[in-house]
């Protein structure tokens, strides 16, 4: 990654200009830099690192934006964006929710949480449910909703620290630490009679644990698989006959596909959040310099719920 | 294997017994023989190997079976079978259809096709559906029922006769030689826009090449995973986070959840094969003595169409 300084942009015609405020740090956002192209095209050499972001507008050439609101789109980490109505559109966000609330509990991690836990995986009352990364941005949101729809929770996580903040202040009923235990064993002793949904985060051999472990007529959601992005090879999954022998569904999912529904989902999610029944980490690191360091942590482990970069006070 | 031959056993109160006609030879028998449970218990060693087939009764105890009447159930590798109303069900097959047919287009293999291409992967007009071992009993049926559901279809069998037969005799699209060609280059030249429907019955490094090429929104169907079955660890599958890119589904399924919805299968299956529009082949092979090799051709891909064994001319 190389640093690049010059002018602020000025808009064009149709577009506006945003300052940059906040950035939302994704797992996702390695996927974008790998060589090959995933769900969206690859960041070619020399670009902005694509990133999803906050910030207000500064200066307006489109009558979409006004300056002052605050606009969350793909604003890239860069102190300015500039923005359009076409491909670099961007969302305005009506006043009253905390910049910080916005990219964690409103914005990806929460979605793709709600999304995951009531579309792709309908957990239901008596559900053995089991989400790995259980003390990442979505897995512990994830965890949340389910025991709110009556499963039995279950979180993965990777220290004993984790663990504790997930069933103690979070409310799950167990967590494994799968960087001290054997998560195969752990899980069939937790879910002797298999687990009916498997929210996966990370992928790899905690998968093949899961499929290992299936009650049947269980559904995974495929969330990511962090396992894997900075990976050189994919890691094996052996385990996929199990999905034959219990008659159990595998799917992937993408928020970008639930865009229509997020006004839904915030609005199912604000009176949990706002009486308590959910509860959620995000820590804010200052600087937009600090976003390349900011995005390994999600891939050492090193962090517990969401990561943000403040790139300016903008919002605050 | 062991051959213990012993006298035909005497029926009791409320059994019947059964004198055996034809074996169906199917890759989950293969399965049943695991030292490990699957979704059956694995059969204990000594017992007699769990198998499907047809038979005619003898003699009754039992006013659910009449002296004559065809019936189908786990008879297992034997000349004789005691049959009852209990876990030693057999059901009573109504006289007018071959009993090759019973066991091949009308049984375990033509209704796997049937439910897993109509009810798991639900083909559309316009779909691209791949299917493994399409020159095998379910995967010959299902190419053929997904042509007829307005699908184009692409096999990939194990060698250039079985991919000729797939292509001319039963009118498949495409189909590849995965023992001369590679997979993976050949699904991306022949769906250059992604598959919409895997049906899998081979897993491993086939199943992980159709997970490099998906659609969006593909729908994979897991019939079976025959590279796995002989295998001391299952093949690695690396692939699985194209689910999530291509928000993609894998879904597991076996014929006997489907059990109350037989006769609507073979209704659907019936003016297709009396009008020409689906066929198969279905090889005999005579004497109880040679099913253990018989068994093994499935694993050899030494066969083309579903494998039976005649154990008696008693139906013929």
């Amino acid at each position: 990654l190389t640093e690049v300084t010059g002018p602020v942009p000025i808009p064009g015609d149709g577009e506006a200009l945003v300052r940059l405020a906040y950035l939302s740090i994704d797992p996702t956002n390695r996927v974008w830099m790998r060589e090959e192209d995933s769900y969206l095209p690859a960041i070619p050499i020399g670009d902005v690192v694509r990133a999803a972001g906050l910030g207000v507008v500064v200066e307006s050439r489109n009558e979409a934006y006004a300056v002052g609101d605050l606009v969350m789109g793909l604003l890239g980490w860069q102190d300015f964006a500039i923005v359009d109505s076409g491909e670099a559109t961007a969302q305005v966000i009506p006043p009253g929710l905390a910049p910080t609330d916005i990219l964690s509990i409103y914005g990806s991690t929460g979605l793709t949480a709600w999304f995951g836990v009531h579309d792709v995986a309908a957990v239901r009352e008596g559900d053995v449910f089991v989400v790995s990364g259980a003390a990442g941005g979505v897995g512990s949101v994830a965890g949340q909703l389910a025991r709110l729809a009556g499963a039995r929770v279950i979180g993965i996580a990777g220290s004993a620290e984790k663990c504790r903040w997930v069933t103690e202040d979070l409310g799950f009923d167990a967590c494994i630490d799968y960087k001290r235990e054997d998560v195969g064993a752990r899980l069939a002793e937790l879910c002797p009679d298999g687990i009916d949904v498997y929210f996966d985060n990370v992928g790899g051999a905690i998968l093949d644990a899961a499929l290992a472990n299936l009650a049947i007529g269980a559904r995974i959601a495929l969330c990511g698989a962090i396992s894997s992005y900075t990976a050189a090879e994919p890691p094996a999954v052996r385990n996929t006959f199990e999905l034959v022998s219990q008659r159990a569904r595998m799917e992937g999912f993408l928020l970008l596909d639930y865009v229509d529904r997020f006004p839904e989902a915030v609005m199912g999610l604000l009176p949990h959040v706002l009486e308590g029944r959910i509860r959620y980490a995000v820590e804010v690191v200052d600087g937009l310099e600090r976003a390349p360091e900011t995005l390994n942590r999600l891939f050492t482990g090193d962090h517990t719920g969401k990561l943000l970069v403040r790139v300016s006070d903008v919002a605050d």
